[in-house]
């Protein structure tokens, strides 16, 4: 019989110290984003493999979960010596696509617009790293049926609002909402004098200027087969662009036709947010954030913490989206928070949970003896009527090495102890 | 493209208003375990295929989902001509093998006893029907450790108080926690001529008293080749055998070696959970309870709720199934409680959530027009400040067809609408 030990390479069993932590981070956001008017919906973790592999999930679908048919379809499929055929399902490497397919599945009952909290797991066959894991947690919150900025603007204070309170915890008190619109990068790639098809190529190259800086990036182009006039002047429009102002002045500078308006609607967006979100939160115009997803066509951001340089949130407006799943238009616009990467900013803190789960603390029965005694039922009666006033309650044997149990019980939050003695 | 609108055969979407009820179901029952003093732990849904197929899981492992290799480990398995070679995953069919994968990987740093709270979905391909589906959630609680009856009394008192808490919201008071050890029906299939390797097959029938009363497990005892003779002596024993006694009397009855101490200690458990279990908890010695699962070693137990013939959690102590998979003896009792049963039970009773959600009623702010107007900014701000009193509030475009829009949210429970005109 082969047993293995260790979970599935790249996944990850959390004992009670890591639950006790992800539990109270997941009740606080849920908390916030039920304060939001945002509904839970949920979808089953597999999804037909028709629906993972339709070209949507870009590098993500190199990485799917397959999971085989089963029985006589499996056996014909092997019998047919075509691979593609020996599928049915997969296990969903985002919550977006299945976010989709509910909508098409169940729009006839749902308002519009529709605002949906999704939070569970998905899985990607990815190279496992420190904080990268092949099975881990999405909180997404998506607003479907609004065309208005008003959706933007609920994200932004929603999601702000859930990362104050969470990262509170942990002594960040301060972070940055990063906002910028596709259309203004893709506009002023135009400018400079990129050709429409080679956008996309130079907006990854953009991607990159926080890693490689401004000469790594002109490389980068210019290896790329970009002219060196078309790379400096592409730079140009960003070199001394600031952020944390409003997006008019880099608009201005890109001038272009049908930008006014898109900043217009992204300044708007970055002023309401700016005045409801808590002290410590910027909401800043950045004329180089790209975000990856091809999917975006509006306005995008993503939450960044000073000093970490590393992003906890990322999302923006995909209109165009579901209507290529379901057939018929739905804009649509979302944003999600990196839960695992929150659990260990949280753990390299020092964080154990956010609420006081034990506030009287514990209390542990430690019983000796083997046989129900009057001692015994006496004990547990006591138990259960401390259980009804609402305390945390375990009746336990007792061990041999008392010191050493109660120690153990001790790290686990019990803070009481009743001996109870066999007769 | 093909596009699915409709889950995977035999999976549910949640909707707001089912994941209303599901997450304030799983709350009391989260609230209730953590007095009782378990711990929760998750695991990761896939496994390892040789856990998963190594015949603890009975029939269970006939309805595997099964995940395949990737890339290059695919393409040779591809090669090798080998179908069993294609998969290297599964999805688990239940909590209790990855509970023994998880006890033996994290042993170290568990206390022990340990007390494990695992709630998640499980899987099987089962053929779906109605409240079958195959992806399902399981709560289970489970001592590890602990060899004496306090383990099954504490899992008997958890379970029913929790049990309890939730069914009141339907207004079920009363249910039975029917309890039996698997040590009393071999004894009893022994003492009636049963041969050692015919016990398990006797138990199957035996099984089926409740659904096709004495004359069925009688035919079905011939026509599985036992005598006339020892199937009226088995079926004698049980014929007027009382439940809601204790267990002397019947194990008086059988008159088998070693048998008192067995009794004694059930009768320790039906006494000690009686005492401790709420009004309208009957826990009952039920004489031809079998329980299906071939690796339970001693007491077993499972609640029906009375009139409506189902049950709705079951359990026992299975001292030797984590020696079987790691290695090393660990003695362990679980009890399960059907969760996708309770939500069928409670929305059958038209229970929509067993707390108050909105408890001060949610708002809902409507806002017409499309641009950032001075009283669009105001109205943002004034839903921010209800929200940081605790409030629940939405800030929605107004639609055209406005008294529908409000029926619709007051369907989802706003109460209050603050209408916001532009200038």
């Amino acid at each position: 019989m082969s047993f293995s030990k260790k979970p599935v390479k790249g996944m990850t069993d959390f004992p009670p110290a890591d639950m006790r932590l992800r539990e109270s981070v997941l009740a606080e956001i849920k908390r916030t984003y039920a304060q939001y008017g945002f509904a839970q919906i949920e979808t089953p973790c597999m999804e037909h493999i028709g629906n993972l592999t339709s070209k949507q999930g870009g590098d993500n679908e190199k990485l799917i979960f397959k999971v085989q048919k089963r029985g006589a379809a499996l056996a014909r499929a092997w019998e047919s010596g075509d691979r593609d055929e020996l599928v049915d399902n997969g296990l969903r490497y985002d919550l977006t696509v299945p976010l989709a397919r509910f909508y098409a599945n169940n729009k006839e009952q749902l308002p519009s617009p529709f605002r949906a909290l999704q939070i569970g797991p998905v899985w990607r066959a990815d190279q496992p790293a420190k904080g990268r894991f092949r099975q881990f947690v999405q909180c997404d919150i998506d607003v479907l049926g609004d065309a208005t900025n008003l959706a933007e603007i609920e994200l932004i204070t929603a999601t702000s609002k859930a990362l104050s309170r969470v990262l509170s915890a942990a002594g960040i008190k301060e972070f940055t909402v990063n906002v910028n619109d596709r259309r203004i990068l893709q506009a002023a790639a135009l400018r400079a004098g990129f050709a429409e098809d080679e956008v996309g190529s130079a907006l990854i190259t953009l991607d990159k200027l926080d890693k490689i800086g401004f000469d790594g990036v002109r490389a980068e182009l210019l290896e790329n087969g970009t002219s060196e006039q078309v790379a400096d002047a592409y730079l140009d429009l960003f070199r001394d662009a600031k952020r944390g102002t409003f997006s008019a002045a880099f608009c201005n500078r890109v001038d272009a036709d049908g930008l006014e308006g898109i900043s217009q609607n992204l300044d708007a967006i970055i002023a309401a947010a700016a005045t409801l979100t808590d002290e410590g939160v910027y909401v800043e115009f950045n004329p180089t954030l790209v975000r990856g997803m091809g999917y975006y066509t509006g306005p995008i951001f993503e939450v960044t913490v000073d000093g970490l340089g590393i992003s906890i949130a990322g999302g923006g407006r995909y209109d165009e989206m579901i209507g290529k799943f379901s057939g018929e238009n739905v804009c649509a616009c979302g944003f999600s928070i990196g839960f695992e990467r929150i659990i260990t900013m949280l753990k390299d803190a020092g964080v154990t949970s956010l609420g006081e789960a034990h506030d009287e603390g514990a209390v542990a029965f430690l019983i000796d003896g083997k046989t129900i005694t009057w001692q015994r039922r006496e004990a547990l009666k006591q138990a259960q009527e401390l259980r009804d006033q609402g305390r945390c309650v375990a009746v336990l044997p007792m061990r041999k090495n008392m010191k050493r149990q109660i120690q153990t019980l001790e790290a686990e939050g019990f803070t009481e102890f009743v001996k109870v003695y066999a007769d």
